[in-house]
């Protein structure tokens, strides 16, 4: 069975997330949906990360088997055709190896966090920045950012309900910069806990609000308990932009 | 009374565009609805460029007068509150004089129209940008849009149902520049044409595909004769960007 990768964008608003779920629709079940429709049969579709409810992407990787052997890009339109009104699409496909899987064989996963601070709300990107009304101080938050690169025990920013095998993770990059009235985090690692890029950006807002020093950041990672951390982000800002093999 | 100068931003999609209509909710029904639960009567709100359905702005410039002296502040704040769910957003207010009206007082229009040129729809950027699966020479785009500036009849490039008494305009700005998978087009003048904008990108999209020369689209301007030029480019990648007074 020839195995194809995807890269995927989608706007994460009306998704209960990545995966498929008895409460509404998901991610994955309208892109299963569309390559059942190619397929002519039920098709199972892996990412490499399960997105939360909200969530958007630019570059999710996913993978899928289908029977007859179509050209890549046949793939790609195909299912982007079945995809209709949903707001999915396949932006690259690929033919791969049947030993490549979008989950295990990824080695590095990259998220963008979009913040807006400006008093007024957001009209044209409501849903894909988080608003912060009140003014941020985005060299405190890069500042404390740095503290937390590194491999160290994140359990200051797992969710609870984390099923990874160990709270141990090497976070390679967590760059914050500000672009006007959007400051941007970009924060890339192997892998990461569940929850833990959405715990450390509603970590370096407090910082950002003077509430909290980079000191206290510091002392927040070494407690290594999830009610010394910050609050999780709302989902709206995040972006998994990135997957690398 | 006290008159206010706001800068306003909306996501045009869900409107029948900036004018009250009978047959859904307006950019200026929902800002009219909002200013009038501050005064607590109602209030007129007037616009510098009357924008079509599903026409974005990112700095469309309204003017409103208000019986009772509030600080500027406060009217783009309670605006803003009572605005809700609406994708309109007001990001500056000022306090003008009464001589100021933001139609008539204004000097200069800028708009940016936004075109994705890849073969995938687009998922995050649906309804905000024109998407063209088939590619586009930008450079031929961009030759062809300087033979459009300067002072001229544009009949051509005119709605049938336009209301100025002249069809002469001088543009100042035609500029079209690719970023990656996005080309973009930037247009500047003191005023515009009823659908001159969406006629002159339908246009220059016709020379993106190949099927016109820069040549022709002198020709059409010269023929000053709206059958002579491209077709309407759809409303889903206009920007309002500014206006300047």
């Amino acid at each position: 069975m020839p195995r194809y990768k995807l890269t995927v964008e989608y706007d994460g608003t009306p998704f209960v997330g990545w995966q498929r779920q008895d409460n509404g629709e998901s991610v994955q079940s309208v892109l299963e949906a569309s390559a059942a429709r190619l397929a002519g049969g039920p098709v199972a579709i892996h990412a490499a990360g399960r997105t939360d409810a909200g969530v958007h992407a630019t570059g999710q990787v996913v993978h899928l088997d289908l029977v007859k052997d179509y050209p890549a890009d046949t793939v790609r339109d195909a299912i982007n055709y079945h995809l209709g009104r949903h707001p999915v699409a396949v932006v690259e496909s690929e033919l791969v190896g049947e030993d490549f899987h979008a989950r295990f064989s990824a080695t590095g996963r990259a998220y963008l966090y979009r913040i807006l601070d400006r008093r007024p709300p957001p009209a044209l990107d409501r849903h894909r920045v988080l608003w912060q009304p009140t003014p941020l101080d985005a060299g405190a938050m890069a500042e404390a950012a740095a503290r937390l690169i590194g491999h160290h025990d994140f359990t200051t920013f797992r969710a609870r309900e984390c099923q990874a095998k160990s709270p141990m993770k090497t976070l390679d990059v967590l760059r914050v910069t500000r672009m006007d009235t959007e400051i941007r985090v970009v924060a890339e690692a192997r892998s990461f806990l569940h929850h833990q890029v959405r715990n450390m950006v509603g970590t370096l807002i407090l910082v950002g609000q003077g509430k909290w020093s980079p000191d206290d950041v510091s002392r927040a990672l070494a407690a290594r308990d999830r009610v010394a951390g910050g609050p999780t982000a709302k989902p709206d800002g995040l972006y998994l932009t990135g997957v690398r093999y």
